[in-house]
């Protein structure tokens, strides 16, 4: 079930973390408000000599977004700091060699795709009519090497169509930011569709598996540790507030992890098998824990 | 493997026969051409005492466009012969007592519903952007008591919102009309989309399984029966060419079935564990065996 994480327990934890890797919503802000003492958090962790990374799953911003996000709710951040999937996907692709994709995404994620290289289709909505006669009309124009899925707020039928029409071609890589199934909103009665209703759409019309690029594939850390080889399970401590994105992730890596209870998952929702290692209501209790 | 009907097969087969149940596309025609011999096959099999139906998981046509399209290809038809997703969803939630639904699907679905007494969004696109902004400040009015899933060339994720937010309750009810992931077309390069990938978006943002009217799911069957109670394995035969959705039901329904090779499989695609109990190139050769 995991443990009430104690000040007797961090303080004997401590100075084994070099690494502290955080989930961004819901650990450190909801939305554009900051959660209480997760900033004051971090910054002690930093005073400490710990090395603090921000891992997230959202699509929908570059590194550069990221960065101006901090700024804003008065985190510190650099480019560097920032490990997202959108950033993620650009690099994934730059390392498979992949020169030109089709992508149902975001403008961040456009961005961070063609700054490494990569060709890519102009995002926004496709004016093609999607009836069914149209469709099967549709130009498809040169072939490309991978399809690229993000949250897309101009998803429609002919988008699905160009991409599993692609992925006809079984050499044609098939890759999702993540599966997330919906986005948090503090509204109990909607449900707002998160990019995993992207992908699932696209693989009921392909028949292919995608590669998931975010939380809990590994894919992020993946990339962190091509820039910091020396992270292991014995020195990272990995924060969230989803069990089976974040808690999954660091539980799968080895990684220690810490759930926080001020955004999706509570106490009562960890299943014994898949326990984190610690848990707390908030970062605002870690940061009692270092005054 | 099933068997190559021959036609003394056929001979000694066609007295038990009374009923036989058609799928439409693939088997009788491909879009606006007829298949060779399947109006006559049909004309052969009415003048010596079967009842023919129309069994379609098309869900764009209400009956009277079906009966339309088969008198402008020459075949016989009335309202009452025709089975298909659309007016069976109708006549599925009448029977439920369903009074109020949100729809994500064509103008056909939304007439064969409306046409039941059934309250119905209108069809076309949803004016919702759908930037994740505007997503959590959705309108969504009045309650339902069920999400209907269909083919819609207009689906948004600003639909998938609204059904999923709806089916947060647990009483609203979850159909699809079907689950098909694509649709037929001759180019061999183009995967056009079908009914499945709309239903499949709705269940990963909803987390909901949905109920599914068409093939080879039994409520079409089920419909015709209350027409026709006489119905039975032993007089029945089920005429398709998909062994996942036609010949699936034949099977699970104890008809005989047949595979004709006009449309989507031929014999090198059937698992010998759920063969079709007989397969033929086409209607026309079933023709020429009683000629």
């Amino acid at each position: 079930m995991g443990t009430l994480l104690t000040e007797k327990e961090w303080l004997a934890v401590l100075p084994t973390i070099k690494y502290v890797l955080s989930d961004c919503d819901g650990v450190l802000w909801n939305g554009d408000r900051a959660i209480d003492g997760s900033r004051e958090c971090l910054e002690k962790l930093r005073k400490l000599g710990k090395e603090v990374f921000y891992v997230t799953n959202n699509s929908t911003k570059t590194r550069e977004d990221g960065v101006n996000h901090c700024h804003k709710l008065k985190f510190q951040a650099q480019l560097n700091d920032i490990y997202s999937t959108a950033y993620a996907t650009g690099a994934f692709l730059k390392n498979k060699g992949v020169k030109s994709i089709y992508l149902i995404g975001s403008r961040a994620l456009w961005q961070e795709i063609t700054s490494q290289g990569i060709s890519c289709n102009e995002q926004g909505p496709d004016k093609t009519d999607a009836e069914w006669d149209s469709l099967k009309n549709i130009d498809l124009g040169d072939p490309v090497e991978a399809v690229v899925i993000g949250y897309d707020p101009h998803f429609s039928m002919s988008k699905v169509c160009r991409a599993a029409s692609y992925l006809l071609n079984p050499k044609c890589l098939f890759i999702g930011t993540n599966e997330d199934q919906t986005l948090p909103t503090d509204r109990k009665d909607i449900a707002v569709p998160g990019t995993g209703c992207v992908v699932s759409s696209v693989q009921t019309a392909s028949g292919r598996q995608p590669t998931i690029i975010g939380k809990p594939h590994p894919t992020l850390i993946e990339l962190l540790r091509n820039d910091h080889p020396d992270i292991t399970p014995q020195n990272a401590l990995f924060i969230g507030d989803r069990l089976n994105t974040d808690i999954e992730l660091g539980r799968r890596q080895g990684f220690r992890t810490l759930l926080v209870e001020s955004g999706v998952h509570k106490r009562t929702d960890i299943d014994p098998e898949k326990a984190p290692t610690y848990y707390l209501p908030s970062l605002g209790d870690l940061l009692k824990f270092m005054k």
